[in-house]
């Protein structure tokens, strides 16, 4: 039987890695987030915080440049890719889990039985909440959440080809600023 | 203090109408849709078949045509669109309740306290269902919903300058189809 995963993309400050946890908690299983980079890291040879930040973002910058030198072969992001696409199926292969971001919902499409989350929250509340995890920073709040989630959503369209944040490709889509943390965690234990 | 209002957008064939009627079962508060249309009708005086049709959806054919003739002032669409307008503020002025569709979540934007509700189902979901429900037509199921969501979507699009089925525009977002119809009440209703 196909281990049961919960996979969580969420808009950067949105709590989504928080709520990934509080569900893995309550469901007595693991939650990968932090720890596939660090496997990844392992296993590829890259430097743990550059994977970090070409794992999942496509290079700032003009972003219509970014993926477009295949013509010189595969990039370093597609190097990485290919290794979080085995590494995040194996992690489903092994066991029922948690996966928070790296595009595991659709990695997992054909080889997990997936609960597809989706976490948000407006830019009033995820400005609030990034000066408060991760402290103040010369960019404003909102123009760091704007760039993330600029290259979080060109990231997730250039390896998947699907609009990230469209309700059609996620099983349930959360304001987790309206709704509260807690609860956002609550509903989806009570969908696994 | 503002009345408590459930607004549900769905996609054709999803059963969001369905689930509107339990919610608002189990809340004990009346459900508005086709009760909406015919108070339209009644206060309008266009016929019910037409304002059913141009009520919510663009009329069919080239959808870059349809709204292009303001030059000669307004159009039917524009009129029907300020009475149901005034219709829906008014029903949420009066009491708490759930509307069905009519872009009630951007009517009510400022005046009602509400939670924004989206229904989605994929398309062999929601084929099988309009012919159980609507019956078989000469158009295949497929063709009836991708001309229904896009002219829903052009509606609500040019009325609201919002995407239609973007998750962030609602606070839950639910895909009917994999989660069943009465888990997505029980859902909303605990919510409320």
């Amino acid at each position: 039987m196909k281990n049961r995963i919960v996979t969580i993309s969420r808009e950067f400050g949105s709590g989504g890695r928080t709520i990934g946890k509080a569900v893995a908690q309550k469901l007595g299983i693991p939650c990968f987030d932090a720890e596939i980079i660090q496997k990844i890291a392992q296993e590829s040879g890259f430097s743990e915080g550059y994977i970090r930040e070409a794992g999942e973002y496509t290079p700032g910058g003009v972003l219509a440049n970014v993926f477009s030198n295949r013509a010189n072969g595969p990039t370093n992001e597609d190097y990485l890719w290919k290794i979080q696409y085995q590494i995040i199926t194996e992690l489903a292969r092994k066991e029922s889990c948690v996966i928070v971001g790296r595009c595991a919902d659709y990695i997992l499409r054909d080889t997990a039985d997936c609960l597809k989350v989706f976490i948000h929250a407006d830019m009033d509340f995820r400005g609030k909440r990034i000066v408060e995890v991760y402290g103040e920073r010369e960019a404003s709040p909102e123009q760091r959440l704007k760039d993330k989630d600029k290259r979080r959503a060109a990231y997730h369209r250039f390896y998947t080809n699907m609009k990230w944040g469209q309700s059609q490709n996620y099983h349930i889509t959360l304001d987790s600023g309206v709704l509260g943390l807690e609860r956002c965690a609550e509903i989806i234990c009570s969908l696994y």
